[in-house]
């Protein structure tokens, strides 16, 4: 099966519908240049809020049956015939998850996951937002193959990887919100792209991430202990092969989509010729689980 | 602490004796270079015999104790006040191995990992020569640093890198022979590159690979079943540093020596930083154990 991925990379406002709007005309785009599975940016409905505490973010959470996102690409899912992975943030009960709603081509709400591996740091402060999640590494059976999707964090984290493509992913995707290390002074982006490069290669499926861009700044007040921060989201947004390679790359300061094909069935064919899942050691293992 | 490492990259003879003082004058050569831990190739005592299957290469194996390269390296390891993984075929009663012997910077042979991914293909056909490791992933608390060491195919499984990693390696070591896929006419190298890269990214330590370089035949014969084939073993030996970027990397075709220096505290600082130890969830990653 031939299968079009696109990647959407864009800045966020903080205004929720106008965000959604700007992510649907982009959808619409990908799916008129032929996309079949198109990934958006983590949490692309708002700023990234997690960059400050503040108690009243809460409200931002939403049940799954009640998310605005979730709702709108349902719809629009359908309308187009795509799957759309659509990050957001879940209320469950009193628990408080980073989710992502896999919605098939046909519109189908196929279910959650919830972001295993959560940062903090100090302007990632997510500890103070989300539990880890609770549902485990999963794969989806879309109607345009079978997917992983892991969480921007989850992308460094190898063990996220490898049990999706032992489940049997054929691609992996992950939105993401990652920039500027303001008290670091580092830029990762190099670094991040080398890590998921690394999950593509090892386990022989193309990787597909989804970074926003912008600068997104904290003034000072009472409310949130007179931090001041800023973040520039890096962009980057890419698309591997199966051997790693990178085969599309969005810049670091633009609105853009970018697109990759490939033939699932080839590569699947290639993944096991190369044995590597064959010659695992399971019992070898124990100590990753320390 | 600063330590300064080294790759030898060499093409191998079939004369034993010519291989070893060949790696000694290159072991000497980096020393005196400043080299503090030096890496040779994958069994680089001999040319690659695992291209054809032939009864009569079990008896390449030695113990432990009768290997050439482990006594020879030994003394010089000692002279010199260098650390040298030495990778030899082994032999332990009636059990044989791809092993490699760590000798601490006093002579002292720290004892052996066995290699616990066996690859099997048409010209790689190790399964024939070698039982699957019985170690477990190893680290070594050298003169310079704890180290681990996997052996060239186990350089594709994650699970090998993070398990040296959780137990403390501060540098990950690769001795290596890849080359040409006769059958497949694939390039693998940059494939190969990468998944170490992302080893070293997800894992924050620097990689060091060894690898050899040249063109090995098999002439055909009955004793191989009329077998002929050739390999190019295609060098591009190299360093990465704590986020997998490449500092240092030899050419495809010609005799080498890389290195590169670190400051292991500082990484080991950088390590912590980024807290991506802190975030792993073990609990969750039960299917890695599938």
């Amino acid at each position: 099966m031939e299968v079009k991925v696109a990647a959407i990379q864009f800045a966020c406002s903080s205004d929720v519908n106008e965000n959604i709007e700007k992510a649907d005309k982009a959808v619409r785009e990908a799916s008129r240049n032929g996309a079949n599975i198109i990934l958006l940016s983590e949490l692309f409905e708002r700023q990234y809020f997690c960059q400050e505490r503040r108690y009243e973010y809460y409200d931002f959470a939403k049940t799954l049956e009640e998310n605005d996102a979730v709702i709108h690409f349902s719809k629009l899912a359908k309308e187009l015939q795509v799957v759309i992975p659509v990050s957001f943030y879940e209320k469950d009960g009193n628990v408080l998850y980073n989710s992502v709603a896999i919605i098939d081509a046909d519109g189908t709400v196929m279910g959650v996951y919830r972001k295993t591996h959560i940062p903090d740091d100090h302007f990632y402060q997510e500890k103070f937002y989300f539990t880890p999640g609770d549902t485990g590494f999963k794969v989806w059976n879309t109607k345009f193959g079978k997917i992983g999707v892991g969480i921007c964090w989850d992308q460094w984290f190898p063990e996220c990887a490898r049990a999706m493509a032992i489940d049997g992913a054929q691609i992996l995707f992950y939105p993401t919100a990652i920039g500027s290390e303001p008290i670091l002074d580092v830029d990762s982006s190099g670094h991040w792209m080398r890590v998921m490069q690394g999950h593509a290669a090892a386990n022989l499926v193309p990787v597909v991430a989804a970074n926003r861009i912008g600068i997104e700044k904290v003034e000072p007040c009472k409310e949130n202990g007179m931090q001041s921060s800023s973040l520039r989201f890096f962009g980057n947004s890419f698309i591997t092969d199966n051997t790693g390679a990178i085969v599309a790359k969005a810049s670091s300061d633009t609105e853009e989509i970018i697109y990759a094909s490939f033939d699932l069935d080839a590569i699947d064919k290639d993944r096991l010729s190369w044995g590597l899942f064959r010659d695992r050691r399971p019992q070898e293992y124990e100590g990753i689980l320390r």
